[in-house]
């Protein structure tokens, strides 16, 4: 049975009057899409009769076909579809901008010119009022009616503005041998992903990556035979290229070299260094940082573990005297670590001397716990599975005087305590600072982790269609605005960090006694900033790609999972944050984290005051692109940003100071003003290394899409900003919508080279191993 | 050995001279730690040595304790400090303000007034300068040296300012029958949480659970025998209920009960009613909702599936003809459905009507697959890994004419197509009308688990310690103002939320066909943003734990992971927004989500203009508490933006639309602005709705706090969107400030009674079930 066969009587009544054929396609939209009130029918039917070129007969059937009482049938609806459609196959064009003007082209097909009651411009002229009166006007509409292939558009296929390899090079500028070793490795059939939920056999399995990278030499790296060529920058961007891999791996990796080696390295001295470190660096010695207790997360000053100098045996005795001072959290501690460095407080002839680093065995060479040692499991975790984290508890474990990590204090065989480091804040600020390299760390690492969720959103995203303009294909996510600035700007904000932690690396492992607190700073600030980034970016990216990024196949959720610690371990990102604003603030001089002789003589206001003269009208008020794409004027703004609310939390503090209010209270009151002024802070220095790096970059295509992204970092951070500098009158109104305008341009220029910019990164395929992201990414 | 034994003579030498026993604090703490430079050190010492009451022998002593080049040794420091706590054991007060006071009163204790150089007073006014001067000043410094018993400040344990049991009255208001009875069974043994690692014993105890709770009458709480009584409303509550437990089981009750049964109820006539309907409720009879496809998420109006039918035999044919048009995320499917509502395209002869739902056996009473059915297993995902998701391929699957759920349309034994509903695109939106109860279920669920969250980190936050002043305790977590605007403001949003979503179930329940579309768009952004809120106040809430927040015993991990998809599942909230938005431009008169004959005629720019005229330069500028905190003030503030917000969205659009701009292009060019203005809608109805419950509230506490809460959450909308209200000059820059201000102050006010409002939420014990947590709930 075709439509033919059983005509519908009304339909077939409508089509077979020439007079009204101009009408049908509105007549039919009226119906099936307008969802029209019966009031706006009637008004239609009125407007359309009092048409001068309508006869009697026609007048009627329009009547009837507009009667709110009586809709069509869906048959007679269809069969006029069926209607338009054959005869819209016979048209010439399909560029029609209204109803009346493809319903007076269809009468034309359908009787000549002569049949149509009035020229068809004219006729078009006179209908379209009242399709526009009814909400039936636009292109859309004439779309929907006529056959789909006509009309598909179909978006060119992208073309990168500049050659992937020349940007991987710029990325991989230092270090390259070494990230190119590492994914030499991760080549290897070995280094697939694992199932995650066998919790046993994936700490196994990650246990034997982690051999085997040991005996390819990745300990070697960190710690080689000769001490004088140290260069941890080596390591960590071992550490940041593994990260494109498994987290668990990558932490183990952490513990056991960084840390465990790392506190043996900084804190020990000649020793330890010949007896201990290469067996660390060979993993014939896998061990353990043991700082964490369960009562002591964030102030490890306080911890409660004690380790007494016993001068009759020449051992220290270390004990755990409460279930708060159990260490917590301990990596590598569950399963497979033979050795700590304990965290203590160093007691010598009833005398405390602070918080002190020794080696502790605890397992023997089967893996069998030694008498006095206590463990237990941490259990199941969000993420980061393979990582065998336990408690421990000490009951009198004797060590001997050697195991003490003697750099800075040594007690002598008859119980004499000495240090060069008189303050004992300072000595354990020393000590401390074997944590720097773990930041530093987690922060590379966690920009991988955000490389890899950003480029299966990206690829998903350019492939994925969803809704479009009627009778068009469907619209790629990424071509939407929304979706532009939900992805486009953390990939900015991911170049940007790029060059920023590249620059915190050369700060450290160039660092002098001079810098150190500087760098630690620095550290503190971007570890915070990184890893909120990652945290951020990797909760955009699963939402971007919908359920497809709920599935663990797509690697999202472990992305996720794995790196939502990052926040929280290797130092609170609230309390470093804090840390940075307090050394702001004392020029980074005293001992930032010790409240206790907190002084605010030492504001360092006058530094301010530079910046703050920034403030002119003309500046306020500039809105061109070429003026906000300026990155002088955004770092400007940031760095007067950063002045001002450094000097006002330090007017805010000597006020409550001044009063008598003792520092921890006062502190305490601005707290949100210092973690304001540390993130304005990071920020500045974000942007000053990502416009220091792209200045350095010699190929010019490079060089422009950086410069693009830069624009996108600093103009989006004054964005984000600009409720504080509207309050602080550094912008006018007019200048915060022209930023963000700006920031939406910026997005749809960036657009075209959004995959080239993932493929630049140059994470391995296998590592990527997302099947919605994949085949995207190899250029 | 102790102390006295082994005398250090630098030390000795030191207490043995009276007249340098003023200055023994300051001395010690400059060395242990003031970190003072040697210039700093040559200045304190030149200091001293010019007082005039100092001897030569003095003088000398101190100028050997004051040379950088050999500063003194551990043992040294230690005796000095062990002399100062001895003395000061006999001090009778401890409220000394510097170090220069406490070594006045040690030296006259030790020598009697008459050993002392002046008297007390004055001696240590001529100190102070000495030790200010150098960052030494304060009473931190003081503490730091005494017995810290002496000095140890309990916070007071908080007192709650209301009766936990009222406001839990207030907030169980609502069917609250129905949630006590949910609340019972939640207490039986069986229902305590399970581990979620194996994904098959996970799936078979929350299949067994369902059926407990289906024998128990969960089922018809949904749709009772006499359906004249279904109250959809009481099924939401018991869902909100359960959602304080597992929320696999949840996202089962609502697939089975809410989606499929919900098919049949709304879409379904008499027959399905009375034969279908009852096995759905006793879970006889499970079934899945099979609408989107692999291509088709957002856009399920474009789903490719087929329903043909076939009047030879009476039967619809139902097939998938493409890889993207395989049915995909289908919950309940993969295991334990034994039907489908299938939405497919329905053809009958040869002509398509659109989307259209019927029901289509998948599994026959043993569960084993019918002909032509495939189904794949979604696999493993973040979370809710207790669901079976499946994938569903049809091949010609043939079902009876009367499996078509044909409230709406019909088709006859002889393959006539009848519907009431004209518009193609009207009765789509009709039969996705099912979709509106998922959302609010959905909104509902995740508030709950917003809630378990929050009263986990909030439990912890009001125990755990770390830091504190010199001395003393360390301070709460949730003393500290980070971590109060950190927690306190997402609680005012939960409760906000809580009146809103009642409002909301409300407005669904007594839904008109006049304002169904209102109540849509109403479900839509509150879905949206409160299933937002769920996923930021997790993360927070997992973050302000710290490590134990990591762990899945303290259930973040698993609330976090099972919500994260409720931000994409039900309507993917940036589409839901959008819709919203759309809605507001057009009076929630056109279908929202018909971009084809989109119009922006009916722009009710006239509604806007009267909240316009708002802006007046008084309350631009007032910034007393007490204007603040009227809640007609910052209902006022919130409707304001939105109508500007809208007034603006539709002239950008006009403009656009009035050069010739597809409509499709000219709304993705203002998307963001439609976001913000969808956002800044739903806060308006959030607030209005939280004003409006806490004036009906009469226990005058009780309302107190809620309106401590509702100012808490109306200034928090402020400040976040105080950028806007700068750039419109809505308000000035010292209302910005106060208004800020005004947020901590009421985070502060709130802080005391944290932990009631968490005891008022009512979750049972059993279910939140975080070691970190409990004990704290039971009020």
């Amino acid at each position: 049975m075709s439509i033919n066969d059983a005509q519908d009587p009304s339909a077939q009544e409508l089509l077979s009057l020439p007079r009204l054929a101009p009408l049908v396609p509105m007549l039919y939209v009226a119906w099936t899409d307008g969802e029209l009130t019966p009031e706006e029918l009637r008004a239609l039917g009125a407007a359309a009769r009092a048409q001068p070129w309508l006869d009697l007969r026609s007048s009627a059937v329009l009547a009837q076909w507009l009667d709110p009482l009586s809709p069509p049938t869906p048959r007679a609806l269809a069969q006029v579809r069926e209607h338009i459609r054959r005869t819209a196959e016979r048209l010439s064009t399909s560029n029609q901008q209204s109803l009346a003007e493809l319903g007076a082209q269809l009468a034309e097909l359908l009787g000549g010119k002569d049949a149509l009651p009035a020229p068809m411009q004219e006729l078009a002229r006179t209908l379209a009022p009242m399709e526009t009166a009814l909400g039936l006007s636009g292109v859309e509409a004439v779309r929907s009616l006529l056959p789909a292939s006509g009309h598909r558009r179909e978006a060119p296929v992208s073309q990168a503005s500049f050659h992937v390899d020349a940007l991987r090079t710029v990325l991989e500028r230092t270090y390259t041998a070494e990230r190119a070793q590492v994914r030499q490795w991760l080549r290897e059939p070995a280094f697939r992903h694992a199932d995650e939920r066998d919790t046993a056999a994936y700490r196994a399995r990650v246990f034997s990556w982690l051999e085997q990278l040991s005996e390819r030499g990745l300990g070697k790296l960190a710690y080689p035979d000769d001490l004088t060529k140290v260069d941890l920058g080596a390591f960590i961007a071992a550490f940041e290229t593994l990260a494109y891999f498994d987290l668990s791996l990558v932490v183990k990796v952490g513990v056991n070299f960084g840390l465990f080696g790392g506190s043996i390295y900084f804190l020990g001295t000649e020793r330890h260094h010949r007896e201990v470190l290469p067996k660390v660096a060979s993993l014939e010695l896998p061990g353990c940082f043991a700082m964490s207790e369960l009562g002591h997360g964030s102030n490890v000053r306080d911890v409660e573990t004690v380790a007494r100098y016993d001068a009759g045996t020449g051992e220290f005795v270390v004990h755990t005297p409460s279930e708060t001072a159990r260490k917590e959290w301990i990596g590598n501690a569950a399963q497979h670590a033979r050795m700590a460095t304990v965290f203590a407080q160093l007691e010598v002839n009833g005398e405390r001397h602070g918080v002190h680093a020794l080696l502790v065995p605890l397992r023997d060479e089967k893996g069998r716990l030694l008498p006095g040692v206590r463990v237990e499991d941490c259990g199941l975790k969000m993420g980061l599975n393979g990582v065998d984290n336990g408690r421990l508890w000490f009951d009198q474990v004797r060590v001997p005087r050697e195991n003490l990590l003697d750099r800075f204090a040594q007690v002598s065989a008859e119980g004499e305590y000495t240090s060069t480091i008189t303050s004992a804040s300072k000595r354990f600020f020393t000590m401390l600072g074997t944590l720097v390299a773990g930041r530093v760390s987690v922060a590379c690492g966690g920009l991988s982790a955000t490389k890899s969720g950003l480029a299966i959103a990206i690829a998903y995203g350019d492939q994925r269609r969803q809704f479009g303009p009627a009778g068009a294909d469907e619209v790629r996510l990424l071509d939407y605005q929304t979706h532009q600035l939900k992805l486009l700007r953390p990939l900015a904000t991911t170049y940007a960090l790029d060059f920023a932690l590249k620059y915190l690396v050369k700060r450290y492992v160039g660092r002098t006694e001079a810098d150190a607190m500087e760098v630690e700073a620095l550290a503190a600030g971007l570890k915070a900033y990184a890893t909120w980034q990652t945290t951020r970016t990797l909760q955009v990216a699963r939402e971007a790609c919908g359920g497809q990024g709920y599935l663990v196949a797509n690697r999202l959720p472990s992305l996720k999972a794995d790196t939502d610690v990052f926040t929280t371990f290797e130092g609170d990102n609230t309390v470093l944050m804090q840390l940075v604003a307090k050394s702001l603030l004392t020029g980074y001089r005293q001992q930032f984290a010790d409240d206790r002789v907190f002084t605010v003589m030492r504001f360092i206001v006058e530094r301010a005051s530079g910046a703050l003269s920034d403030r002119n009208p003309f500046q306020v008020r500039r809105t061109g692109s070429e003026h906000l794409r300026d990155g002088d004027f955004q770092l400007r703004a940031l760095r007067f940003r950063e002045a001002d609310l450094l000097a006002s939390a330090a007017r805010r503090l000597r006020k409550r100071l001044g009063t008598g209010m003792d520092s921890f209270q006062a502190f305490n009151q601005v707290q949100d003003h210092l973690l304001t002024l540390a993130h304005a802070h990071v920020q500045r220095v974000v942007l000053e290394q990502f416009l220091a790096g792209v200045e350095q970059v010699e190929d010019p295509a490079v060089k422009a899409v950086l410069g693009r992204l830069c624009d996108l970092y600093g103009l989006g951070c004054l964005m984000d900003a600009s409720g504080w500098f509207l309050e602080n009158e550094h912008i006018e109104s007019g200048k915060a919508k022209a930023i963000r305008k700006e920031v939406s341009r910026l997005c749809t220029e960036v657009r075209p080279d959004a995959v080239a910019l993932i493929q630049a990164f140059g994470i391995p395929d296998a590592c990527l191993d997302a099947p919605i992201g994949l085949g995207h990414l190899s250029p």
